[in-house]
């Protein structure tokens, strides 16, 4: 966890604190399960949420002394409940294993983690949506390779990135409900010594699926397809920043970054405008990324379980999300006051004579009758003049002088209208936004 | 594409008979809606059918010889139609971009790729579960970090496995979904030159839905969804593939991989059975998720596209499907006839002199009013000495002789039960088989 | 293997024919070592040699038919020379091991396909020193976030090109010395029934070192390293090519990637020229990239051996080796023949009306006693102007006529001299090209 | 940075006060070469060597403070050098660049993170080589897949372990070498402002090599290969790993990682003693291992530079160098006290009835005369009698009953002898520990 790149209330859900919190909330759930079932008294959960309603600060340092010793960490937390609450805490935890407690504290974290992230999510879809409708028909050049190809308007790209979050979304909702079970089985997953009733129960106050069968610890697949959703979320994050980026360019600015005024570019270039918000974010999802190789390296635990997976997830728990959260925010940021300028993007698309309509002329040619071969030619032996005169010829008016084209001037005027590029730009705004 | 690792079904999805099969399908379809509209003559789709009708061999050394030339693959494959068709060719691909073709077949491989899966998946599935029935109650130790921990049975790890499968299974579902796009949108995605009518069509023949907006290309993010699910479901594979190598260990050998008769396990020691399939399917299993990082890396392409996703795809495409669908039917076949010892599981899980039990002496302790601190202290000295006789102790005779312990003797013969550590598998299985 | 991403001499490393030739060699060479020991007649090297000095066609149909029955590569190879050479074969392998001959075999072809990547680097390396030398001198415009900076010149790019290449050209002779190594050690690497002077022997005809000491296999360390290298050598590929891929966007133009006369770039749109050979470029280093992991996660086989790491390298060992062979010549070719726009380098460079010396006009004020805040502040004032304007004004005009500026028009002009930039070009080159 | 994978030494090397004071030492050795170029006054170097001599606390808050209003991170020291230091800090930084401090200050921390490394090497390697020789002759069964193949020794094990982190200690050195390298070179990296002679002068104070051409920043080929060698170092740190945990299987119990009286092992199952701290290197390697791709990904910036590298290095530079320092210690930790139970390897290597011995038999068979094949069946018979015995039978009184067998019975006996497996372990510890 890097302070820079973290936002508080993801920080906050990583935090010892939380986590002991969701343990007690277990164990004391799991004892209200125990008592109702007859198998400790119920004084003993009474007694839990008694202490726990006096909203009892949590010894971190306390605990930690606690495992220094015992070298374990339920165990330590478990000797500090029972510091504060008295005998009646023997109760707690009866039947079950350290990773009943963990795996489903993992899993609330989890769960919760995703649940900040769909609200990312949902605020970078309004602003992408908002600027997508703002920018609807703003005719900007679309290119392929870098190179110039036909007009698109910068609404819809808007429109691309807001389709690809919404798929975002729906896969890390489905993420979502992949980690949230929980699994309160006991040591190898047979409920020898806990009744599968108290699972249910803590589940249900928890809203947790509960885990069909564990084995001590919920399985890694859950983990590993959580993590990966995370690196697609965060490789469609590289692709909008990378846009930004491109957009910025000094030859071709046709958007940047909001730059406050009291901001310094650099040190040494005072005339500098960097996009290195979106350059951050580029770095920020190699990172999150990152996290996807050991997550899936962490499924085959070895029988029933091994612990390999415990340090992994340590780091790339906190890291992945917080690190995500962050960045979808930024996005959020770097779009919503992204400055966009219309009449660059209208300079850009000039600057190549009209070589951008070269394939109506082209289709227009067939459609004339003219072959495939014959048009290509035409229209190619035209447009490579266009395109080594740095766009100082015109390929409209090279076109009407070339004697071999049987298409007159007025038909040739009507190919290089630039509206006839939008009509559909109502049909895709359509599927994108109303579905 | 390794021969050894390949199966042949899965193999012909990516010849280049297919997929020129599925750009012509494509294309005929495309010309199809296009004629519909007015846009081209009836003759013309007419034309593309009927020659299709006579089964046409697909001349790939000659596509090939065009592409040499003409350095683009689809204008030679268009080439060589026209060589076949004739004059009315020149109207198909009216309006089209070479990509139209290109990512709408990718996303028919993937989506009968899928499929090949599916199949597999649920063959799979559908061993381990008569496995998991056959030994349902066969007993085994349970172990957690490779140490003995408490009784299972060898049907329950695969159930664990089912569902484990069942989970891939679903989430296959989501990533076929994912992928299975059609985009026949034009050079930069806008319909100036095609209308969407013509897409909607295809999409329809094909099995595809539409993509809601593209930028000439399908929008990358799907592709690394569909490749990550196939890293997460190999690292499933790897899983049982290890749980199978640990079992058939020297000193473990609780199961073995099928040896037929004929077949030589080692050229210098004759003795040896080794786990060359599981072994195998480890490394497979690596391959398998090598795709998910470059498919994630694909995703930021340039504006409207450039062209770096296609060399990896051309790799991974071919190498992740095939693979993983050669994978899933190698353990299929392993678990399939995979040699189970019960009798070995229970020498084994007697070895330990009933050390598995302590967690029950434990509870039945704590119960009776001991305190846990107590509690643990008596089990584990007791438990010390077992383990330090490498199993020659007995558990219970020293707890029997353990004159602080308040337990009678039949409380504690009670305790060492293995039948209390199934009485929930019913409904576990239920939970897994039933759902 | 993709056909269209192989070169020749590569793939024949990686051909049945050449591993099955290098297996006669290891398994020759060692019975001419047994033959000196006194361990097995010299008749029966000898025969060995006869029978190879016929230069015999490898019969790779009938070793693969024969592996088909015993499910044994080596064991097959040897039945089929057995079944050629006669009845002195029996003398052959004795003592060895079917990896003593495996991983042996895959330290010569990992050798040799080294060397021929070495060829790759020295031939590109021969390239960008060339076109160094050649655009020592041009100016072009420095770049930092894709913002204009600063004057640098365009050999100053290739020598940075030159230099990081000559780094891979490092770690490439480092990482083959650390994969050319023989082990002829048998069952688990304790000699008991090979003379090391065997191993000795074999390594000094092969040119490789002895392993020091080996587990039936070579310690796969080695490799980790060997693939991790050609994945930085990759990655600095993409770097070249991406910056081909910026100069050759529309807008930035300032070279291009050679398009020979009867190329067609887009089926639709006939003025363009994608740079499709660097866009390929940067997918394939993903590719090369991707065998990283799945040979570090081969490192840790069990015990003294398990064989999951011989499918990875399956797939690995031709493809990474192979696609980084065609990158290397493929990238080769592209700045051997790539087309440089010195006017268009120039145009960029003066677009910005002089912003570009502003750096050099802050120093210039600080050295005249200006605090670093006023003369930050001066100098911004003016270069927003200029920014602003889209280059229309020239940031010399406005500091003449900026009245707080202390310095006289003569000062300004000389802080505008593009020279003044390239006076350490000498001492850059002199420390790339003559160490 | 997880504090619990965490050693001081290394946590304080990318502490804030240690970068700053880091870059107050390349800024004020700048100074002095710029002095002594008589760029800047004498004096100025003199006041900033005066106010350090003073040792003053570096205030992070403040810096912080200035950088959240100047959103620069050098520009916010400078600032608050100036504030401590008077008006002669305004000669600070002439002609530099942020990355001339920000990339010199990250090699000088990756040098010394090497040193801290190397040093852990060093302390393993020296742990390593006392327990191999400790027990060099000490029998165990070598396994290959997981089964008994041939008797090794357990020194020899341990003499693997001490070669392959030779290794890692001498890539380890080149990965040093190649990041160690200083670039004062200004904006773009052509030294317009500043002498080359500076960089020199900062280099050798620093003990770094100069840079040959820098872009502003150094070259990322240099991190990636640095971040990689890490990465190939943890895989080795998971291969021993993964030893240990082999042999604390309950059912192999060879070898055991320390426990302490106190520890307590599970909260359930008290007699349970688990590898953890070898489980926990295997995640570790994992968390290493993937710092490994985002660091390739860093190597393609954007022409003279752009900054996305920065995030992923404020991560992974402190992560994987801390992680590997406390992994290094932890395994060494682990080997230094590991339990060795040479009772127990005899009794394992002992359990197959003398099956290790079949290929001694099988090579005497075939040096008496006797096909390869036929000696094969004949001990491949006997073999499988045993191996169905469950290690009951033994393989030499079977032999001895074979009548086929030409062998006598005191020939048979011989070849039974388990120093006939170690007559070259000194030749192999010679090998190992005398390079």
């Amino acid at each position: 966890m890097i302070p820079r790149y973290s936002r508080p209330e993801m920080v906050s859900l990583w935090a010892p604190e939380t986590r002991f919190a969701i343990w007690f909330e277990i164990e004391a759930h799991a004892t209200d399960a125990l008592a109702e079932l007859g198998v400790v008294p119920r004084s003993a959960a009474k007694a839990l949420w008694d202490w726990w309603a006096t909203k009892p600060v949590i010894d971190v340092a306390r605990i930690d002394a606690i495992e220094a010793v015992t070298k374990h960490d339920v165990i330590a937390f478990l000797t500090w409940v029972a510091e504060n609450v008295g005998d009646e805490a023997r109760f707690m935890h009866q039947g079950m294993t350290s990773s009943d407690v963990l795996d489903t504290c993992l899993a609330v974290q989890l769960a919760r983690a995703s649940d900040i992230l769909l609200a990312d999510l949902d605020a970078l879809l309004e602003v992408l949506k908002r600027r997508a409708f703002q920018h609807k028909l703003t005719p900007t050049i679309g290119r392929s390779h870098g190179i110039h190809a036909e007009p698109v308007t910068f609404g819809l790209k808007l429109a691309e990135a807001y389709a690809e979050f919404a798929r975002a979304r729906k896969r890390l909702v489905a993420a979502r409900e992949d980690i949230a079970t929980c699994a309160i089985s006991g040591a190898v997953g047979t409920f020898a010594n806990i009744d599968p009733r108290v699972e249910a129960h803590v589940a249900e106050k928890l809203g947790l699926a509960i885990e069909p069968v564990s084995t001590q610890v919920i399985p890694r697949d859950r983990h590993a397809m959580f993590f990966a959703t995370l690196g697609v979320i965060a490789s469609s994050i590289e692709r909008l920043a990378i846009e930004v980026r491109h957009l910025q360019r000094t030859e071709v600015l046709e958007a940047e970054e909001y730059f406050s005024p009291g901001q310094k570019g650099s040190s040494a270039m005072p005339h500098k405008r960097n996009p290195v918000l979106t350059e951050n974010l580029t770095g920020l999802a190699r990172m999150v990324r990152s996290a996807t190789i050991p997550a899936m390296e962490n499924v085959a635990l070895w029988h029933e379980r091994d612990i390999s997976h415990s340090s992994v997830e340590r780091y790339i728990g906190p890291d992945a999300t917080i690190t995500l959260d962050f960045a979808l925010a930024r996005l959020t940021g770097v779009m919503d006051k992204l400055v966009v300028y219309p009449a660059r993007m209208q300079k850009n698309l000039d600057r190549m004579g009209g070589l951008v309509h070269s394939q109506r002329v082209l289709l227009a040619l067939t459609q004339a009758g003219v072959s495939r071969e014959d048009s290509y030619r035409l229209v190619q032996r035209n447009a490579m003049q266009v395109w080594e005169s740095d766009g100082e010829l015109s390929l409209l008016e090279l076109l009407k002088g070339d004697d071999e084209l049987t298409l007159s001037d007025a038909e040739l005027e009507a190919l290089f209208d630039l509206g006839y590029h939008f009509k559909q730009v109502d049909t895709i705004f359509d599927r994108v936004f109303q579905s």
